[in-house]
């Protein structure tokens, strides 16, 4: 049996996803002429309580089109030291916005206000003004740790009053949501742009949805055209989008469970030094082994997982990892 | 009857090309694991004798890169003063590339080796250093004029004397090819880079490809993620691209006919001020009275156009334009 | 006897100037502690009818200040095809500020309103934003060509009426004033921002001033910190840029009387094709033989000058050319 | 009596240098014909033990130059979290070079090859290519604390295993030396780029010269001039540095009997919760009550100081500050 843990990137669409995906209504993107990516964009924007929003081929650009929406040249955002928009966004912070990153030492990728209100700078040439506040919900380096709006709160509040944007990138905001119980709506009242993706646990093969008042949206065409993310009849994928968001939302409930099985199977293990609280579908643990060695072991037994630190492993739920094969990795690891 | 001429990139898949993406066999391309990709990037590479390819959600996407990737900041480019790469990409050539564009006046949006010469700058710290020619076939705003590689020879020997990259953009390029009779192959051998556009013409949904030698498509990877285009199933696009080379190249000749014949037709109508040679698919005319007005007119008689200029418009014939279409708008352009 | 004529970059300081610099109060400027430098801004910002000035060590800089204030990344501006902002900054509208230049085709570098309507882009995102104009005044490879401010007038109306930033690079904004009649004050009515040169015809060793208005000067303070340009005790060189304002304005008449003397003996050379009209330090000619092998026949006589292009050479007027040296120049070329 | 510890920038030039500064021969250094120019860079090069050199009007300008040069867009730097690069130069990294910063938590803004190697990238599209280390020496948020060469040593070795750059802050090289007793001339074999600043301690008015090999100064002039460093009859500061590095290099011993005489004071004083070893000529020390109320209430006994923290002030110690000025401060300290 093969179990691939590796990523939630890996998903293949369901049957009913590629029939959504056959039937959708196109047209040409660029000329606002694909019906199926309008409506996804509007259901996702009113889904989380925003005015617009913007379909793009991958999250890093939605999370690169928001920061250069939200900053100028010379600017600077602050964001938790393990934020994806700052490790694995191919140094696009720098690249696409001429811009520096502050980098807060948060727990387990979160920050809070306190953390972020002394890193802020002062109106001094010498040091590029603040602008940005990024926040990552969940966390994938923190272990699908998650912010509750109550968290949220008093960061978004700070950034008020003290002049700065803040945006979400939500690559897994859904498994945050389906955690803490949060309304998707209510985020629309605390962040000035948000990333949704639809091609990790909600299981579409491509794109992500920016999202953002009327006017951030219509810069952030802008820019989506000269990073070159303005596609024709991207309606295929957007329609992919829609029946995501319609049907696997839910069941991500179970990507968690099964994630929560796994970790403890982990607790249980002598080659295991330690493992991260599983809060949503990421098991993050340490091992004594070199993570290498541990990851060729268990290749062996057709378990697939990628190292995050030289002794550190991350396990990905998602809906192509079933009871069974959750059933077969505890026992494997078991058995390790 | 509508008759929609405003561009090739509105082109909807076929019943063929719609089951070739529905069987396709996808994987995460950021893993490296669509084989559909891995095999579009491939047969394309193969078709322009050239090493490797790189499937992208844009032809701008393509061009930027390879721009990027022929350049250092401060360097210059030097390209026809119509070329799409300066004229339509949102300003990219300074936004992600840093560099100057040194623009040619050129016929019909083609430029000759005599022309680039006096263009590339001496070495001398007042000047950027010209570093790249980027070349359009067939070129848009000259009416789908087409460069032969007798042609553009020259041009590539003159890059390689003064170590100069060339790159094509070739959104149009097998509309070139089908008018020229150049093989595709001999491309390698004078291009650094080459954009394949498969939106348009071809009638994929969406995507380009860019090709070049291995080490620059290594280099271009890490552009395409920094830009946001690293997507992940994109196979079923790419299953779009692979029909579109098997089955939509030999068909373009059907729309060079249907151009030269509106086009013969337009030169006859008394409110046309002047035609361009139609060599491809597109059509450009001049109208005495304002193109806005022309275009309103002509949507009266539900056929879709833009204006190009003030007093031009222009007229794309593509894989959605049939026979009996041609034919209608023929008797409509008479009676105007 | 040796007569540079070059440029007028390269005149060294007069007794008197020296004795200014040696005397001037200086303080570290970074700390706005510098009252010579503070003086110096205060004062030219008068001159023109402007709000506040930033000294700076190069005409380079203003001017890429100045573009880096008036755009966003992505936006283009427009000026005259040999413009030196374009031609002899290195490509920093490109580097400094990710803006595209649209070149228009002028009469001797000067531009009008008449030629610049049509290249501003309309509202669409594959076109940078248009938002500035650059002047020249003189312009350089005009051949010191000026724009009377009668000129300059429907231009600046032009830019107001489209929201358009206008920039004076007034690298010989006195020449101009001189020839023209103008006066510096009403500058301010037109320009949104001024480069004015102290090391050029006014004879200071180093520097310009950037004018504007105190918010964009607030700005320009900021970006000059970052391209290193703050500078410490450099009241030494404001104190040469004051003495220049107070003493070498008035005598650039005879920069423009000697030019006219040169150029009247060129028109009369039978190895020269052509002269342009000299209004001011500045005479531009074209040579039967190539420039270079004239220059080396120049120097054999101890007159140094440059080529501009492969049959044309430049002279420069400036305080270091006295009259004898003038005259013996004529009789050189005479002689020829 | 007035005291100004806030900066070895505010110096003014003495009587000697000031002679020296009027009576240089100078030329435009733009056309390399300051001589005066050329022989500060080639003596600051040969002491180094670094092939050449670039004068240039500020240490920011330097580093921001050297970074360029060393690095390429999307890249990233590694250095302390309290580096001038990246806290004082204005978001420099990111502006002018497109690059990011991965900050290091050294010992008083000390780092090591230990603390370094963990944080360089894998060659990962992901992460951006780590390229340079950049050491600050003596590190000014360190309080004036110095790395020897042996400590360098393994930097350097570590740089050039994994290909990256080194490059050398050295705004207060010359306190370092003093400190550490090393050779000027064996920094040449550790480092790829020297930034040494000639208007902190050593007095003069304005300017640093950048050392690297002789094809990095070429690109470096290149930089220059587009960041509108590049300046014209520059020789009167260049007489600056040439007469400092002959005459205030061997009294810098003087400020660091100052600052520890001044350190020792104030670790007597009840008012002062704790003082940083002054290894040179700063004094970094911290205040039970807010820096800022201690520091009106020092400007009331006319002792001019910064805060660098809430609760942290700085004493810079220099050569307008006489042994008469430091025996007022310890006595007015003490009586605070």
């Amino acid at each position: 049996m093969t179990v691939d843990l590796r990523s939630d990137t890996l998903t293949q669409p369901t049957p009913g996803m590629l029939q959504a995906m056959m039937s959708a209504k196109v047209g040409d993107d660029v000329f606002g002429e694909d019906e199926t990516v309008s409506q996804l964009e509007a259901k996702t924007a009113a889904l989380f309580g925003m005015e617009a929003g913007l379909f793009c081929p991958s999250g890093t650009m939605t999370n690169q089109i928001a920061i250069k929406c939200f900053t100028r040249p010379m600017d600077e955002l602050i964001a938790d030291q393990t934020a994806h928009v700052y490790r694995y966004e191919g140094g696009g912070i720098a690249f696409n916005s001429a811009a520096s990153a502050r980098l807060v030492n948060g727990y387990r990728g979160l920050i809070t206000a306190d953390m972020i209100a002394p890193e802020i700078n002062a109106d001094n040439i010498h040091y590029p003004r603040t602008s940005l506040v990024v926040l990552e919900n969940t966390s994938n380096r923190g272990g699908g740790s998650c912010y509750t709006l109550e968290q949220i709160k008093p960061i978004a509040e700070l950034c008020q009053a003290r002049g700065l944007k803040l945006h979400l990138d939500g690559a897994r905001i859904f498994n945050a949501l389906t955690h803490t119980g949060d309304s998707a709506a209510d985020y629309g009242h605390y962040f000035n742009g948000i990333s949704v993706c639809l091609s990790k646990g909600l299981g579409a093969p491509v794109g992500s949805v920016l999202l953002a008042d009327a006017d951030t949206i219509k810069q952030a065409k802008r820019i989506r055209k000269v990073l070159g993310g303005g596609w024709r009849q991207a309606g295929f994928l957007a329609a992919a989008g829609i029946y995501a968001l319609d049907h696997h939302v839910e069941r991500l409930k179970i990507d968690h469970k099964h994630a929560a099985i796994i970790a403890e199977a982990l607790g249980r293990c002598p080659w295991v030094s330690g493992v991260l609280p599983a809060e949503t579908n990421i098991v993050l643990f340490d091992t004594l082994q070199p993570a290498s060695a541990v990851i060729e072991r268990l290749a062996g037994k057709g378990i697939k997982a990628m190292a995050t630190a030289p002794n550190r492993i991350r396990f990905v739920l998602h809906l192509d990892v079933h009871p069974e094969q959750v059933e077969y990795a505890v026992n494997a690891l078991k058995a390790l």
